[in-house]
């Protein structure tokens, strides 16, 4: 057993120096996944206070944000040092982008009341707001998304991803930190959503399990980074479970309905009506 | 740093005290994640003696459904007193609902033996029904709504809910703990299913993943509470995956068979076989 | 609340008498899930040095190795004493399984350096190859799966459906450890994928989420137990999200793509682009 | 082994039913010893801002004192129970003396302030305040002591000695939290120091190790309860090592200097200085 | 640093080649001190019902009971195998003293239940049996002892020691788990007391803190072991703070009264009181 | 209750203003203790291979070293930055210590191996050389002293003493770590012993529990600080239980033998033997 291990040991060895995608040596580290959940369960007390901790007095309220000023300070460190290699640079960034977070939670949680708001309206088996807030899927994938999202437009490497990972391993809801996203947001059950990086969404959309924001092909892969390549879907649409909208053309116009199961590669004017057995305008499919 | 979270405190403050979805100072408290997560998991050993405990004597049984009595008394005072001043009927409610689902707990276990006879029986892959109780998500699902429905049943708030958002978050499988299901249930992978809470199903039943039993439309969001407004599936009916049946009128008949990819909103009649292909009896979608 | 607790042991007690699948007694054990996760955990820091440890050096890798067959050899003899009295030859059956684990982990090693490689290519949204390790678990899901396929291949039972289901969990994924993976395998999103126990994927294949790769109809369950049931998937082909493609006999030919939310269950030519609105060669449908 | 197992457990049993020191049933319960230890430990950080803790602003101060607020009352709670059917004078006592004792924080800490200054001017071997803060036991045993003579002071049950035992159990310094000590008091070293329930000491009184504050003879045991019979320590008495004092009429006089492995039972006048080989006055021992 | 490791790791791994005490390689395990550590607590729970768990019924102690047999036998197989390379033998062995031990349980208990009513009665300062059973270190030095005393009788190596050692570790209380002691024991505040392996010890004996009953000299080390060496104390002997006894032909006649600080190498006949200043009846110290 | 809460912030936060001890704000911070106590754990495997961890082999012990450079490493700087505000200079310090002392493991290992020797040798109770390393609290009290006595060589703030206070709380001996002491190191038993920081003792020496070597008196405290004032003990001294020593101008000479519970305050010849009964050559007692 020990020579087999000896020998393992060489071959991944060997395997790491040739290949430069592995972290060997004490050059490099990584952000700390577990510190990022921990100060997305903390940001969550905060959030909605009395729900997820006993307390929620002011004592509570500035000692938890210190907190979280700490762990989102030593990550940023952290996340930014990857690849740079002026510690004196990194710290500054750190410091700036920690503060403008911070200066932003209050109106995080004001999008975040109108949600819970959205989320209750929408529900027929919700039985209090109460209830959508502490245990609801959507309105954690929310949550999580708003926080991410901002960061993401600070260009913070690794950490957004992290993140929404997390919440997409919770609740199955995949939204990209890039998409933008606007106030009451609906999300019902959730399993299998997926928003894609570049797609915009209005005021008071609603979403159910399944639905695919995504982009019409991905053929051509790292090229296609930081191009318009999902949808744009306006005000007060309504999207039925598993209908899939591709393409960075495609625009779903405000007040729209897009039933169940339905496959939308082209632009939908306002206020209308889709299901499943209707022509597509033309034949537009993905490449 | 230290002025800009005072300056977030007293704008979360603020927030909280206009908003009144925000629980603050010692007046109320939510029942307890954890708890309710260590519950289900002693519950899952004594339903399964000798899977997820090396012990299974009945020193063993009596010592676990000791904890769960206290575990579950303790979360129902929190649930109950959610709205409810009085102490002493909080705790009387308490009791009651505790001593009424502990006499349900052999008849769970019968049942949950059929469902392992189910999913055994159903699945090629299943090498052993030890391997089904130890590992399938499909079987713990069931578990997680067979109990959360007996609490729901009881009109307990909140507690159900958190039962089966847990098993959804760990299978991607939604089965609100509302749905009325019979014995011998088959979920087969199960990632996407969603179960409304009005859904009737029979016994014999086979579900696989990204089958939707969903409402219809929920334009009318808290107007639709309490209402029928999800399908009822009759014993013997199979649902391939990713099928959507929607709808409150919508009955599977006894003995059909659902393609895979397939969209109902209208009565499917006893032994039909329905496949991605067909025309609906008449337009029938959503509203 | 004595008496009720005391005559719930009782009927438990006297399910598990009468029902065989309970495992009563000191005779057996089942493999310990916790220590599988942790195995898989560990392994991953293995696998991607840097990544998941702020060590990578040699002495973490061969320590951690030491860990990892000790965890192994422990879980092995768990696994192979289900129904096999003969301790010796359980223990020569773990040692032996364990060398032959231990002998292929560089070759793994090596075919998820190119499944890094598909997957930063193929997603515009990955900004680096390290945010696709840290981060995506469609790499997850695929490192997991290889692993337990080692395992499956040597008929170890339990372990490898136990390490596919706690990726499944995570991922929304479901891989049967079964099937069999070429390299360069790209799986973006990821929620919802099933792929069956005979399934044969090739070299740079992509999949989406919510693509199933599943058996046209398992009505037979148990007596289809080993029969090639799920399709082939030749090189280079493309499936995009909710695509359904069913049957052993359906081969998808090299260098084809499979438009979202299609269903298909006959063969696909090479090079073939399938979309939504085409009409399958025969009527084709599961029975 | 099963068969002598319930043995074992009917004969515990029985001894349970004859030996009315046993608690079974859910009738009466304990303090919670980790509990208390959390307390203390939390307590700490208060009292010591900056040292056990990397926060110390006002909001941590508040949120600590709240958490030790709750973890106090409920464990006043449990003591007073004991006994003490009537749970609303229970909860009453519990309330009133949460109250007091936290009005008296403030003043305990100065108290402590002192003591570390005696502590650091004492000590040659002290390199700072801060060291004598950090890790002196003959401070943390003061500390403990201070805050469960308060208690002890209020009648609570269980509780004082639970915490002055967990000084005990560290340091080797046993102090009963009925002594009463002025300020400024140095202890060094302090294993084996033993000062008895009715002891009295006054002001820049030091102590080293193995130091006994005791009774003449304890022969009467429960019969001395409450009667006073330990020594009176008079301010800036200086006792070394190993010494013995005993008995409630032992006056040690302002200024005195008791010398190691001294043995004393009669009155030492103001400013002696007292070494081995003096004869006492009378001869004086114990009964 | 690299280097230096490198250099340490090839250091240490020599001197272990050189030294036989060291164990490497996969031949040799020790018995693991945390599982007897939690051995201890867990029989603890089961010695006194009610005051260290929550539960105290018949499915408590069987359960508790039998996770005790668990970790005593693997313990005991760990300790036994030292040595000895029979894995059947010593599960043999193992197997016997877990049964012989369990069997002298209800005897172990009924002797602490005495050992309680001696702490309360010679305590002034004890408020209740309770108290002593919760919070006395005395009782609960005196509790390990009499089951590393069982353990000792049956020769198991280690374990007795650990379990003592863990004792003095928190207690400062040093009994040789070889000692004889019988009923009604007496220890007051305990810290610095050492009882050696050949001491025996009558019926209401009473020790204060500092008390040693040891060796006269151990000038020839290892040739002594297995000689009697300590004293031997006689029923309703009384022996004061810091009193030390020595010498393995030094018996203290029944009902003697050994005052404080005394120094006693001599045989000291019945109901004799025993004052510092008393002139031993020849000049006997240690060789 | 809040009102009680917010008084109490506001007085301790005065409080805190006031005195200069207490650490508010970011500045400063002390090092862990936690840390520095699993620091000593690791090392503990690192130097006892095979003891305190299942693995042993090279891999383990350079895994081993690295986590314990990083954690040494973290420690220090933390306390070197106390009251030095620059950090490349706190850094190199660091950096430089963690060299040296790691250097010296090797050597610390040597002696710990003649220590293991002097203590089974000297203890007649002792069963194996292993039962020493392995639960024997003398011989762990030496084994933190050496560790720390190489930092306080290196003038080390804060560390040596947390780590001799951890010994000192598990044991109940207290060893200053400026100590200096040789090889074949033996203790007995050792609660309530104490080595003060100017004391040398040579090789072979034995010593049992309650031993003091101390200073003859502390009266002058700070101003002391630095000065020899603990006695010198030569090469094959044995000192029995309780015996006290003291002042700076103490030799005992090479192979004196002194007895228990003397207190000697002058220059003991070589090979004397002093027991109890013996005039010192002139009356000097402490001052």
């Amino acid at each position: 057993m020990q020579e087999l291990i000896s020998k393992v040991v060489k071959e991944i060895s060997d395997t790491c120096c040739r290949e430069e995608i592995f972290l060997r040596g004490p050059k490099r580290q990584m952000p700390q996944r577990d510190q990022i959940i921990l100060l997305i369960e903390e940001l969550r007390k905060v959030m909605f206070p009395g729900y997820f901790s006993d307390e929620s007095d002011d004592y509570f309220l500035g000692h938890t944000l210190n907190r979280i000023w700490n762990m989102l300070y030593a990550q940023l460190k952290l996340a930014f040092s990857y690849g740079n290699p002026d510690a004196d640079e990194v710290k500054a960034r750190a410091q700036q982008v920690c503060g403008e977070f911070f200066a932003q939670i209050p109106e995080i949680q004001r999008m975040l009341v109108k949600d819970v708001e959205a989320e209750f309206e929408g529900d027929p088996a919700a039985q209090s707001r109460a209830e959508v807030i502490f245990s609801y899927p959507g309105l954690f994938a929310i949550f999580v998304y708003r926080v991410a999202h901002e960061l993401y437009q600070k260009k913070v490497p690794f950490i957004p991803r992290i993140m929404t990972e997390y919440a997409h391993s919770l609740t199955g809801i995949d939204i990209n930190a890039g998409a933008q996203i606007g106030e009451y947001f609906f999300i019902d059950h959730g399993t299998g959503i997926v928003i894609g990086e570049t797609t915009e969404i209005g005021a008071h959309v609603k979403l159910y399990q399944g639905v695919t924001l995504g982009a019409l092909s991905t053929r051509n892969g790292q090229m296609l980074s930081g191009k318009k390549r999902h949808p744009t879907i306006e005000d007060n649409v309504t999207i039925y479970a598993n209908a899939t909208i591709l393409g960075g053309d495609t625009v779903i116009g405000e007040g729209a309905v897009i039933g169940g199961n339905t496959f939308i590669t082209w632009p939908v004017p306002k206020n209308a009506r889709i299901t499943r057995d209707m022509v597509p305008p033309k034949n537009n499919c993905e490449k």
